[in-house]
């Protein structure tokens, strides 16, 4: 990692553009250290990890990188095999793709390849970027799957145990373009301790060293933030009665807007005219 | 009016229980005085009105009120009928169905009959109701239309005006069933000195004469209160760019909850226990 590059965590909402102007990868891209960058793509999310791994494959070395390796790993015992391990040891850059976050995390959980990930992106050595199940992985609390479509309650979301990169954060997906709004609410709910970050498609939070979040992308981010609550109806209760959960502070942030994890403060982007 | 009955107005999110309890058209009719109860129903929003306004006319004749007539007005000429002015002047509940908004405010507002019957509900003597169309008129900005599956951006929702009932609110209805958060967010943010309640179907906020709402039914209300924004990109501008609006309140309250319209306080249900 070139010493002049500053890691970062990026929380992909999925359906990030990977065409056109490519902000998102093009960003992880320069994140990992640009023409030096060492990117290792993890697929193991998907039912088809060689298509994707290849397509992420070919994005990355079409900007330049300087090597790019898809580490497809299949079964759990090969999260601790020996190449697989150097590779990720030296790189500079680490993509988790789309899937099931559930197959991902089956896979990887508590393998010595996660374990060693973990350490670098703590270190601030790797940057780390997951996007759809990749992103979904990232907290402690991992929403694994749920319903649209009615009010805020317990069952309307399953969670389960993600990788924890992020222990303090619950991820959602896809977040407005699939009315995810209801069951991160009740994922929120459930673990009131957290903070809910709901990412839109072609939408980034970039967690950055300090603890701030910075959104790229053209959708929003919306930071469901329990800490002032007065009032949650039968927490750690699973049931279809609709949650009551007063003094929830709600966020929608845009491109160039930013959040910070330790005060929970947002902050506008800075306008050009501002800035000027 | 029975001098002991409180009136109030009720804003049902639509497709309430028509069948079995009925809680929130019973509470309507308690409201309206029970047995003493002259009940009007207005179905202007419907292109059936005497068949929906025939199934509501049963249901409060079957529930005892003394007596009920569907005010089935069909052009605005006939909103300066005198017959169905004297019936409104003397009734005790108003209940306005389900249909399409602006087709209610295209015939009722600013006709004398609907004159009539705010100047009652600003006095407290009459209970009105609305569900879903009915429900959505209520406010001065009034929600025509809208989408969902999008980042919260002010082209996702079309405003018009309402009937100004209660002026202060801005109510969204099927709300968590048809997936509204991200339109409802829009119409805030587009309308920030207003506050946003969202009501899922088979549920009710009861706006009573002291300024608290109380809930009833099966689902949430959801109060979206921009009292403490700090940041709202491009106020009163409607653009498909995404919203960035930091700081709302938000309360999700369920059944028997109350929220204090005046200092912006949620309180939760008292239990069976807390209250002996």
């Amino acid at each position: 990692m070139p010493q002049s590059t500053q890691t970062a965590v990026l929380v992909i909402g999925g359906a990030e553009d990977k065409i056109h102007g490519r902000e998102i990868l093009h960003t992880f891209f320069r994140r990992s250290g640009g023409a030096e960058a060492k990117i290792g793509i993890l697929p193991c999310a998907s039912r088809e990890p060689s298509i994707i791994g290849d397509k992420y494959r070919y994005i990355f070395q079409s900007m330049g990188a300087r090597e790019v390796e898809v580490l497809d790993i299949r079964d759990r015992k090969q999260g601790d095999d020996e190449h697989y391990r150097a590779f990720a040891e030296g790189a500079t850059g680490i993509f988790m793709t789309g899937g099931d976050q559930l197959r991902l995390c089956g896979m990887l959980a508590d393998t010595a390849i996660m374990e060693q990930i973990r350490q670098r992106v703590r270190q601030g050595t790797v940057t780390l970027a997951g996007t759809s199940a990749g992103a979904a992985v990232m907290g402690h609390h991992m929403i694994a799957g749920g319903g649209s479509g009615e009010s805020p309650n317990r069952s309307l979301v399953d969670m389960a145990t993600g990788l924890s990169i992020l222990p303090h954060i619950i991820v959602d997906q896809h977040f407005h373009n699939r009315n995810r709004m209801a069951r991160l609410i009740s994922a929120v709910s459930l673990h009131p301790d957290r903070i809910g970050i709901g990412i839109d498609e072609d939408t980034c939070a970039m967690f950055e060293d300090d603890g701030t979040i910075e959104i790229l992308g053209k959708g929003t981010v919306t930071i469901v933030d329990p800490q002032d609550i007065s009032h949650n109806s039968q927490p750690h209760i699973e049931s279809s009665d609709p949650v009551s959960l007063h003094n929830l502070r709600v966020h929608i942030l845009s491109h160039g807007d930013r959040y910070n994890l330790h005060n929970h403060f947002p902050q506008p982007t800075v306008s050009p005219a501002a800035a000027s």
